[in-house]
């Protein structure tokens, strides 16, 4: 007597309702606790599923249909407000789950923070994993004021983990000066504004490693992402976001995960990143999933 | 492995994921197609979900909580877009089960002519019904540029099916002249302006009998409900509409089904009508299903 | 071969193609040069016509539709960008001519110093005439920072001009502590806070003369017109303007030309305050005009 | 007496008053009845008419003013809501007069399914007509959900009627797989992604032939145009469409008849859709009109 | 060489520029990190003091200016992101240094929250201390998914310290059942939807009495105050809160300190909410400050 | 006890307190009366520092942090409503103090007017100065339906005292054919559409000289800038401005002056454009500040 919820928009356009024969879970992680400017992303999740309603369901660009793989939308992971600590274990412990169950966890943000405890679980679960970082911000820093689990700090901590030269950043074009410094001392490898060129000579380098993926959604333009906690000028445009998925999905890496995050729906005129969002997840989906 | 839906927007609020214990079942009739203003509507359901969130389960007017009922979401009613003939006996099928099955009917507009093929449902299952119409516009016309079916005709059409005598409109501020002619002619009772004095006056006379309640969110000044079709100023507050719903509640008619219609959220400043909307549910959730 | 504009926006709904027979000429006034917050509402009479098609031609207040008299709508005076004098001769040209060929002038503003030049032409033609002045503004200033042409002049100029005692301003709530002495000890009556109750006791002792109605949105609580410059907390609702403006029908006063000033759609969310204004203009026009 | 329409915003800019006189006649069709994710286009012509205000009448591209042609502005067609194949009858009916009378058509859209009428008109009035499309979707459904006459169809509809070797498709992003699949097997033909490239290289095939444009806003990224029902990222510049529409202004085409379609004001923050959409127009009347 | 900050939205209108004549203290408290639905009332006090340019310095209402008294605006207090214990101890410590100078201190929220340590640092000051709170939530909840510091634990907290006898709640018509409990059997005095009337009932008992008065801007319909993180449909007019700060000031209540929260500007439409806070700061300084 | 302004948006981010030892003077120019289509800028200096916090202190493009350089921000120059004429002078006035103070005047508008009255200042104080201008319009009029001080003259009347062959303008693509001529005939150098490729040519050539740089933010594409009075499609992007400030600040010329006008807020969605002109200025302050 339920309508079926994969068109309805309460769930991921086209996921299916069984999570036994899922390939890739989809779930949403609902926190903005530690955003310095602009908060909202707590919303992120929940928006992008509503409209993506408005997608196709085929991808000209991958010659690809969401129904030819098995997505299973779980919702939003339950986190507690204003505890940070808490909420950075309920997610490592429902990614260790997934991992289990042989699941590729795929997340919507939230703020950024979210990612650092997805890729605890899987280098964990892999003990070899590789970051591919596409984000207008360092995420450098060591805290920020003090807290240091802040959406200021994840790529630092993720650096700590996996070693700083698994760490590649793309189209970088705000951080504080040491951050920048941090970045040529360490070894780890950041590009500085651009994101297809620079990912295209990385790629082959990378080839059969295990990656993970994340997508800060402000890598983006304003123009093409206005609803995001700190916008930056000066940014790739849609085009080029799709065209940097698909060469990593036209690649030898193996995708082992990947999240989007900063969608923060009180800044979104007429849902213009939302609507984007929803259509970068299509493109991973069938582009990271094979 | 899917976190609660019941507090994530994506069903009503403290709703219940088990159909057969269900009391009364939520549903959407996501239609706008035949608004000769401004179109929006379709969109109303899924966000009074989404930011049902918000509310508390517990009603101080009422002192009673939605977890003391059993509450079914059962998402939207997949309308095929701009076929109102089709969209109406969709509807009507829909309803005729939930009431074989014994449940009370609840739905969320969409447009007000849904409310017409749910009236005609429990017409044919009870035949007698009395009609509670709490709206801005008479909805009167015989029809709109031609056409029957229209957003402008469902209660011409509900007073040609159960008689005009049984058909009760309060808050009326906006019509053709032809319409409020049909209203004193007919016999039918029209009150102008005013919901909560003349609804007061008639609850008595409507005692034991079955009796189906429709709010058209237009009712309420533009102040408190920017996000509709629609808008006629001069209208009532908000605090008289939750007083109807309560003085409804207190009475001793049987409600058999109701419904809450034209949310637009396109036109909704901060989801000001939607979040309204969630609390009148709440209301009428803990009110009318005893 | 030109599509019918009464029906499209482009005039006020219901309008009339011929000047030569109509009753009362409809005009706007797009000037908002001498406005000290908030600008904007040179567009207002454009976007009150453009919403004007969501109005029914029908009053249930007074039971009388727009057909039933001649309305033409002249368009918007073309007033020359931030030149204050010569926009005030040009408004009071054009009246003039309107008022020579016998029809009533309405005026749709623009700021509020468009009134000024409206009553000039007025009280030249007739040379008595008594202001009903609706508003949340003394608008009692001699100057405004040392310029006497201003959205905060134009009260005390036509005190000047007609004589204070003939003066009626209602709905009072801001103004500068050396206005409301002024209006104490001119002999003008200024009613604070209220509209409809002090209108009331006033009317009687109008009955009979030359009236000339000038209504300010902001005289509204924001809830009701947050698309205006000033908006000023603890006003009126939009039930007690409609009441006023059936007691100015109601009575016996002859109003010789009226004016709705200061929408300003920049900040007019969903549009409530321009589909607000064209119900009032539409009572205005069923209730002024006999 | 009354204000001239042309600088007004009640008409397009500079247009002239003499229907007899004029080379080109620009109208609206105010239709979204059949769109499936966001209704609203139906405000998009008189949205457009309204801030043309603020355009000059040169083009320094073309070097040509508005006023060295001849426009007729005629207004909105008045269709019937909800009845799309009424709708199509009337706007063919009216294509008919239009074309009899000798003047070039100009639509304004409104969703994208009032192309066919129009092109319906052309092709029986000339027996050879060729189809430019410059849009991010394919449009080639053979019905929606069955419903023949859609905003998702109006291209397959064309094809049939006038051959799809006739059918020149640009900048496509967004389809169904089997519209991709009957683009290839027709031999229609469809160029994805870009527009001015593929443009360049077919135009000089075009030379001397009659030839109906038809451009959907949303061709163009979200960022330049998120006023639409149907946003899709990876779009094109403004620039892009501004050097498409003077491509084929350079070119030896016959333009026989053109529209501009699915700008939705309800979506379009501080009008920057409809801004746009006015200087398209622009170029279009003064590159297209010989 | 800097330019007067009282008329450019920098300080609040009319504050003056030296600390040590000031009688009151009026300064920001930017926090919203326990929000549990729509954070952003970090931004209201900044929001607040730029649209305070708009503000008439006279009231009359108490025929008095702000220049009449003395009021130094110190700014936003420089609270650490996410962290709300140490948040709360920063503005403990800053009042108690406000209160040792002898200034009556006036705090903009910022979440609820911000209230308790306020109040415990007046009530360690003054060792007696009645709380006037008018909100539209009871604010009574132990802790909020285990947390004891957060937006809906504040008043609790306060009758925990100062007695529950001591603390008197208006307008309250949202909690859960455990609060209103709580409120019976505890002593403390809860009025549900009104204020104003309780409020006359009441004051008389406080006469003499040192009164700590804070208010929640969603006590207001949200016709009145959209702008803020949880609205409540059946509020109170900013009428008649106007009258409940009128009443205050007119009673022999010894206001010791207040404060006005929760505006929260990311869903401020056109700033209603921000330029009502204005206003209503106004009120209570000309009000309040003796 | 007054909080640090530099990091609560009462002053843009990481300005100083102390103008004696300041480098540059940062103020705004609150103007926005002879604007004709709409107007808002007058709100753009104050809303580009509120949002000024979410900006790093460094560059990564220049490497350089605003901590490096000495910026006191002076506030709003205190400007009278409607006054062209005594707004310009008062403007110019507080230049002369700034120059022979020895501060490098920055400017924020407000409308382009503005530009006028400093490089009056400027080239009195200099003799020998050379404008570059960025910006979609030529604002090449002598006049605006009469008046000489309008939005639209000031690129003209700058011509006339520093001599048009000192002019350069870049980016523009809207204007009257008589500007255009203008341009072509008077020997100023105007680049149409583009703006970093010409620069670099015309840089060399000022090698040396001092140079006053004026940018319209509506130089930029809508997509990157809506909130500003007149858009125009087909503009550069955020990415093209920042290279284009960039190369200014690698060449050899000597920057004495600058301003960023037309910063429009009531049309800012999601404060994308003052956000962006935030960043402007600070690249700007960074590069051209030696």
């Amino acid at each position: 007597m339920r309508f079926d919820e994969a068109y309805s928009g309460k769930v991921f356009i086209a996921s299916q309702s069984d999570y036994k024969t899922a390939d890739v879970v989809l779930y949403g992680m609902p926190m903005d606790w530690t955003v310095s400017f602009r908060p909202g992303s707590r919303f992120g999740p929940n928006r992008i599923r509503e409209v993506s309603i408005g997608l196709e369901e085929y991808s000209p660009y991958l010659d690809r249909e969401l129904t030819d793989i098995h997505v299973f939308d779980a919702g939003d992971i339950p986190l507690p407000f204003g505890n940070p600590e808490k909420s950075l274990q309920m997610i490592k412990d429902y990614i260790k789950t997934l991992l289990k169950d042989g699941k590729m966890p795929f997340g919507m943000g939230g703020e950024h923070l979210v990612t650092l405890p997805v890729v605890e679980a899987v280098y964990e679960a892999l003990s070899d994993v590789t970051l591919i970082h596409i984000d207008a911000h360092t995420d450098l820093r060591d805290h920020y004021e003090g807290e240091v689990y802040s959406h200021s700090t994840p790529v630092k901590k993720i650096c700590e983990l996996i070693g700083p030269e698994n760490v590649y950043s793309f189209g970088i074009r705000s951080g504080m000066k040491e951050e920048f410094d941090y970045a040529k001392k360490s070894g780890m490898h950041l590009f500085k504004y651009d994101v297809l060129a620079p990912l295209k000579t990385v790629l082959p380098d990378l080839s059969g490693k295990n990656v993970y993926v994340t997508i800060d959604i402000d890598v983006l333009d304003p123009a093409s992402a206005p609803g995001t906690g700190t916008q930056e000028v000066g940014g790739i445009t849609s085009k080029e976001l799709l065209d940097a998925i698909h060469a990593i999905s036209a690649s030898d890496v193996n995708v082992v995960g990947c999240d989007l995050v900063e969608v923060a729906p009180p800044y979104d005129n007429s849902d213009q990143t939302a609507i984007a969002a929803s259509k970068f997840i299509r493109e991973m989906l069938l582009g990271f999933v094979k």
